[in-house]
């Protein structure tokens, strides 16, 4: 069995340390790629600590991956040796669905499955990107256009897409007013991505404290939460809020924000129900929605866009030595805005 | 100041009883109706008792009503005497904003006025139509198409395009499954209603009881919600489902039942917030949405609609004296669907 060399968590409780894991040998329709980088997204943590449900150890996490191809199986036609490929959130799905017929794998009814920590089809347990190379199914692995360097790129396969996928299916664009609440890894994808759809982006964070950053990423406008007259000022402004906090707000304050017909849309999902106030809905047919990553044509899709656009993410490189560390900043909100690791630090 | 019999509510603990109010003179672009009947909104129930805020009193409730215009304003263009019309739950809103512009003056910036109870634009109260007759401005008066008897339309009012226009903005039709929750006033208007437009109904309701009468409005499906595995069976299975119930339901459970992009679209408000699991909607990118009757153009839509399907509520007609006891059959929810009162036993 091949194997890759990888930073593991040997346990919920345990820092993650270097290791070897197995890859499978490269099937037919498989691409063997080396990873270059791999972003750290707040989902590892809470994964890799269990927040999620029980994990089989150790867990290499990793979902925001850019890399080369070094192998293709015998089938493969979408991707050659030497291309620029990246792997995000999943790396299967049953390809049979109403929904996967229709492009949208990430809701795959069968359940798709995730880059790290789920069953492969083959039974497997799937591992992420913190490891020195991946084999994953040709369809579930798109390009990164030339001009978008691989460490910024990498965190667009989660981050980006994220944001992508809401923001182009509700329509962000010129004449349409976009919020985008918390400015971290999310958010800061958000705010640049629907400047460049053409969009009037204002930025809802707690505080002032990033607002220089927040207009120099493209927001037009920077309000902070915690000054209740915010909510007083924009009230009936919006026609797209996409929310990045997963911690419980006051979602129905929010919702007020919203003009007629207006969408609010969270990405992240607190633990916690959310009391919706029914009044802040038909006071203006709004809507309170939920969004899941993107489909894999979308990804290529925003991919090719912020090629375009010139957009990657603001990111923080690091050797895998840091990547603990980097944890506990991630945890304090303490980066602007991504933390990548230079994979050739793996082992 | 010219005055007209009503059933009024005395104080929020008392009965209704017939009563004098004062009319307006008739203005230049206003319109004098006899009013012939005047369906019972299980809102005018919660008004009139002060449920959802402080009255004046006497208050003559009634924002479902069916009459002949008698007299008209110099300026009035759209109506003449003889007319056969309708007046819903509003009758009046700035006709300046961004959303009455747009025809949806429900949602009116500045607040539509509610056909009772409400401050009118000229200071007054408004008072509803459990009356002999009602002035209003002629752009809140709707014609009831010949074919369209008045004591069946009148419900159509506020029962009629409360649903109506949610299933017409989320889109129901051919190759559409349209749930709708609960089968009293608003919902069996929604079964025939979604029927009509050629989508697949089925029923939600609490038991079976009314099983007979939901396929025979045109529900294609009837299920009950206190029974779970409903909820196993239909999960993932609606384009559209239509809440017409006030009271707190497990709207996460509800959300499950929607398919990828569906709405769960709540046309009533119950006074506690509603819990909302996030992970509900995110999987299958759903909405949670709130709809409010409907505008004036949309509302004539409504009613021509429903005028060449052959559309009326099904109703009860009650002499005015046996209002008090209707409401509390309403209540009980004891009526198949709509108590209409017969106007001319008023005074």
């Amino acid at each position: 069995m091949p194997t890759a060399n990888a930073y593991a968590a040997p346990s919920a409780t345990g820092d993650l340390t270097l290791t070897t894991i197995e890859r499978r040998e490269v099937g037919p329709h498989d691409v063997h790629i080396d990873i270059k980088f791999a972003g750290i997204c707040h989902s590892d943590i809470h994964t890799v600590r269990g927040d999620w449900g029980p994990q089989q150890y150790p867990l290499a996490p990793g979902h925001e991956i850019a890399g080369i191809v070094t192998e293709v199986g015998s089938d493969v036609t979408k991707h050659k040796v030497g291309d620029r490929v990246g792997v995000g959130c999943m790396v299967n799905s049953c390809k049979e669905c109403k929904n996967c017929l229709a492009g949208e794998e990430q809701y795959c009814l069968k359940g798709n499955v995730g880059t790290y920590g789920s069953v492969d089809r083959d039974g497997t347990i799937t591992q992420g990107g913190y490891s020195s190379n991946v084999v994953v199914n040709e369809d579930f692995v798109v390009n990164i256009p030339e001009g978008l360097d691989l460490d910024v790129a990498a965190p667009l396969l989660c981050a980006g897409i994220t944001t992508y996928s809401p923001l182009h299916h509700w329509g962000a664009g010129p004449g349409k007013k976009v919020a985008v609440v918390g400015l971290g890894g999310l958010g800061h994808m958000a705010v640049k991505i629907a400047h460049a759809m053409g969009a009037e982006v204002t930025v809802l964070s707690q505080s002032l404290k990033k607002m220089e950053d927040g207009l120099a990423l493209g927001a037009d406008h920077y309000y902070a939460t915690s000054d209740p007259s915010t909510f007083e000022e924009l009230g009936g402004t919006f026609d797209l809020i996409i929310n990045t906090v997963s911690a419980s707000l006051d979602i129905s304050a929010y919702l007020q924000l919203l003009s007629l017909d207006g969408t609010l849309v969270n990405v992240g999902a607190p633990p916690e129900p959310l009391p919706v106030n029914a009044f802040a809905l038909i006071g203006a047919r709004r809507s309170f929605a939920g969004s899941a990553i993107g489909g894999i044509r979308e990804t290529q899709e925003m991919l090719n866009f912020c090629a375009e656009h010139g957009l990657g993410a603001e990111i923080e490189v690091i050797p895998a030595s840091k990547i603990n560390e980097a944890y506990e900043r991630v945890l304090a909100s303490d980066v602007r805005y991504r933390f990548v690791i230079d994979v050739s630090t793996i082992g």
